[in-house]
């Protein structure tokens, strides 16, 4: 807690090469940022990642980290269906990491933002007992918005990319899984470097009417059952249908268990009302696509396998992360 | 680091039950709130309270600690002559705080919102070591905005309120300073439960120029710093003009070292081109002012006393509440 106040002012300055740009008539540097008004319909999210809770320093570098806790942000934007423009970052710094930790981990940062076409335009230090990094991130949607309470019995799920990579990874990092090289490096590189879906988001979002949907964040169980609540509704997921990675298979083998109740992956799980062949959809969406159940007006969420009906839950009750994975030993 | 799913989930309903009001098409419970689109200019802030280093549970009730979150973002609107509209919230939680004592923190933060008329319109929530609140503050500005570069030699210095109560509020809470009860309840809660100048702040948003103006969260010293280094100017400051509290005089005496050096006041700091007497500005702003200098172009910082000038420093190595104070023994 010994961070003295030249330190802080170094981090500041570092904070404040961040902007401003297009959107900001007045970036880092003064009590708040000016943004030049806009004539969208704005979206606002906030996430944090915490070290020994999201993250570990050992586990990469500081620039992966930059990325991600913007990445993780994006991914709320992606879900809604819109555009990402303008950021502020709070930093909680902790005793013990240099300026070179901070330049790396803001060029992480900022390499991500201008990727996604983000302006950080302000910011936050404080002292800490542990490192923070919370970000609060704008956005416009220009069509129909992509909510979670849109889902409509009948409708069919699909989710990007494929499930549970990122928790294998994170199994992986913490000494609880192992795998041969290749596959683990890519399940690391999923956990570690996540990439948010927003193309794929914005392209969802002019299909009429509007699709449900949700980025995975918590696990695709969990957040299957934030969909199934806001929209009053249940859900049949076939087990057989979840998408793999190869990788997922060479460490896990073919139990699905992690690939439903495993975080982080930050795809993105969607409804439509008239279903579209997975192929086509992948091709539109610029991102794999897989089907993997429908929407019903049971008001449970029922698992299928070959086997018939193997768990159930009420919406609010689904079990996430911790509960899922537990039962999958993990 | 053991707050289950369950438990975390009744926090998250706390937050849902904040929002949405006008400005928000959706609030709480999706990935990101969805706000109206508005043809003002917009202001964005981030602001973050840590346990141990800007609060201990101890000092205050739950509800003083919500609304104190939103007052130090509320500060930095003021301080830009903006209106704030709507925030979103960052709640790291540790164990051993039960759900009371969110309930009444939520109490203290949304009472706090709807006196500033600002809607609550989404959060997160993580686990973490200590507790924290950050929050991501938006505001709208009409006319011209406040900014820290606005000073130009020849500018009156006024300050909003007194000097170094919160400073001495804290330093009795932590057992450093003693006071009778009538001074020392008006310091303690000069601390716990500052007001953020918003009136004060559009007040001065009409004069032409648009005044340079901060808000002292880091201390007089330090904060007028801020201005001189991004107006690129000087300042002399009148140590006896200094607005001092009767509750400051009865606990610390007259000398004005915490009065200069002490942060978490949230008044406003303020320059004009063209001087006006106080009492004239304290009518029209509803707000107590005092003119404490001016600004000079000589690019440093000096503090007069009966004496002659007993301190300076180059803009932006100012000493602020650290150096100062444990010069002035606190």
């Amino acid at each position: 807690m010994s961070k003295s106040p030249g330190e802080f002012h170094l981090i500041e300055r570092l904070l404040r090469r961040l902007g401003p740009g297009r959107r900001a008539i007045l970036g880092p540097g003064d009590d708040c940022a000016i943004l030049s008004a806009t004539h969208a319909r704005q979206l606002l999210t906030i996430d944090s990642m915490v070290e020994d809770v999201h993250f570990k320093l050992a586990w990469g570098t500081p620039e992966a980290l930059g990325a991600r806790a913007l990445t993780v942000n994006l991914s709320d934007i992606a879900a809604m269906g819109g555009k990402p423009t303008v950021c502020v970052v709070n930093l909680a710094v902790r005793d013990g990491l240099g300026m070179r930790f901070f330049e790396r981990m803001y060029k992480g940062l900022r390499r991500a933002a201008a990727r996604a076409e983000v302006e950080v335009v302000g910011g936050n230090i404080t002292r800490a007992g542990a490192l923070a990094i919370t970000i609060a991130l704008l956005g416009e949607v220009r069509g129909a918005a992509l909510r979670r309470d849109a889902a409509r019995p009948g409708d069919t799920i699909y989710v990007t990319g494929t499930m549970g990579d990122a928790a294998a990874g994170l199994r992986i990092l913490s000494g609880r899984l192992r795998a041969r090289t290749v596959a683990r490096k890519f399940l690391i590189d999923r956990f570690l470097q996540p990439t948010a879906r927003l193309q794929a988001g914005l392209r969802l979002a002019r299909i009429k009417p509007a699709p449900a949907a949700i980025d995975l964040s918590d696990g695709l169980w969990q957040d299957l059952g934030h969909i199934l609540e806001r929209s009053g509704a249940g859900a049949e997921i076939d087990a057989g249908a979840l998408p793999l990675s190869a990788a997922y298979r060479a460490a896990v083998g073919d139990d699905p268990a992690l690939a439903l109740g495993g975080g982080d992956d930050y795809e993105l799980l969607f409804c439509l009302r008239r279903a579209v062949a997975a192929p086509a959809l992948t091709r539109r969406l610029g991102v794999r696509v897989s089907r993997i159940g429908r929407i019903t007006s049971s008001g449970e969420a029922v698992l299928l396998n070959a086997r018939g009906s193997v768990r159930r839950g009420s919406a609010p009750l689904l079990a996430g992360w911790d509960q899922l994975c537990s039962q999958s030993g993990g």
